[in-house]
């Protein structure tokens, strides 16, 4: 595997083409930015982090019905992973009230809803990311009926099983954000990460926020708390084998 | 039929309750407000027509299988409607892009939609009215997902009998945002109005502006515009007897 030229370079991961047209090397970058890039800074070892979580998470993932991107983490920072093209949808689902829905609708942060929510924003940073809905995205030519079908079924199937594992990591998954691509064959699958930047994480016991809005809420202890539930992930990996 | 105190004063109409416990008197005014009240003024006999449209409009509607509000006309402004709880969704349905949709998703005005799209907003008005899904609205506990199943159907039907209508009077259906409430029974039907305050309604030849665009972006001959599409209704609606 040979590491070609610089792809796109984003917010908080490089991505390189290779020798092999149908495979990237997504290098994670300390980098951090909030509020659609108007917040910058940095977060030391965070690329480490979230390499090796969204891997771990993606491959197990993998083995419970939800294909992904992963191929091979070949360092601590970087990984092969398919090449897709990616839908401009950046997928949430809640499991509780925080951020910009509680923002957004009124609502105070913490509130566990019954059955979790789903929503699509338009992956577009000029224009802020806006929310849409699939009628939307439809109309936009953005994806087709069936591929929102598959990208929501898929979604829901990895909210089930992190919301199981983080739990017994003693971790609890507030909400996240995910993306997904298609390969030249059209088939979907899990793309970009799974890490801390894009989930929001707290402490079972303390509801300590273990996750980026440590960064965006000038909270301190950012280092610590991926450190922390990175630890937490991989004290519980180890239990289980 | 006895008009007794004003329940409520809203941005275009005056409530009233009646001696009847499930009935209101509704009373369209002229004054026009938009950008969530920030814009404020008068369309001069713009209640009259309001009025008359609504009804004659709810009136076809519930012909053709959708249950309206309406109950009686009893003057050029006041109608006597089924009181009910109204759901806190605004239901934006568009065939046409234009407003909030070009604005929000960075596209232009008069771009026709394969299939019609719908959007709820959450009717409140320190929060600006933000745009929600289903899944948001039953986490919130605004309505029930049963509800949101007959609001949906109801609000297709109204779009496709409301756009061959508006078709045959040579008016283009772009969007419109209705409004459903529950009976004491919980029977949910359409309620509010339909007109040109709530429609962007374009003349099909020279697709000139007959709503409230023409108020909203100071376009001019506001008045005209209302007074224009209501003759066309009419005019339709003589050739139909
Ligand atoms: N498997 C993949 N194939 C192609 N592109 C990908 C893949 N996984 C993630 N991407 C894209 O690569 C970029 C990753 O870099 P990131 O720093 O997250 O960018 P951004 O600032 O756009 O979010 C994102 O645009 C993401 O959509
Ligand atoms: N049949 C009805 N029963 C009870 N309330 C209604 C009915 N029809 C409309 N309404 C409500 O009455 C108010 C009408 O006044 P309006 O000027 O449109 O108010 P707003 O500024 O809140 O939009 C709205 O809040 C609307 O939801
Ligand atoms: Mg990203
Ligand atoms: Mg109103």
């Amino acid at each position: 595997m040979e590491k070609r030229k610089l792809m796109y370079e984003g917010k908080a991961k490089k991505v390189f083409e290779t020798d092999n047209l149908e495979l990237l090397i997504v290098s994670y970058k300390d980098d951090a930015t909030a509020f659609n890039g108007l917040k910058k800074g940095s977060i030391s070892g965070k690329g480490i982090i979230n390499n090796k979580m969204s891997n771990l998470l993606m491959q197990r993932l993998e083995k419970n019905g939800v294909p992904t991107h992963f191929v091979e983490e070949i360092n601590d920072r970087e990984t092969v992973v398919k090449k897709v093209t990616i839908l401009p949808l950046e997928i949430i689902i809640r499991n509780i009230s925080a951020g910009s829905f509680s923002k957004r609708y009124g609502v105070e942060e913490g509130i566990t809803f019954e059955t979790p929510t789903i929503e699509f924003s338009y992956k577009n940073d000029e224009l802020g990311d806006p929310l849409l809905n699939s009628y939307h995205a439809i109309a936009l030519g953005l994806c087709s009926k069936e591929e929102i079908k598959i990208v929501k079924k898929y979604a829901f199937a990895v909210n089930k099983y992190l919301k199981a594992f983080w739990a017994s990591c003693g971790v609890i998954l507030v909400d996240f954000k995910i993306e997904f691509g298609k390969l030249s064959d059209g088939t979907i699958i899990l793309a970009d990460e799974i890490s801390p930047d894009t989930c929001r994480l707290w402490d079972s016991k303390t509801k300590e926020k273990l996750d980026k809005d440590r960064f965006r809420r000038d909270l301190g202890g950012t280092e610590e708390a991926y450190a922390e539930v990175m630890k937490k992930l991989c004290g519980h990996i180890r239990e289980d084998i």
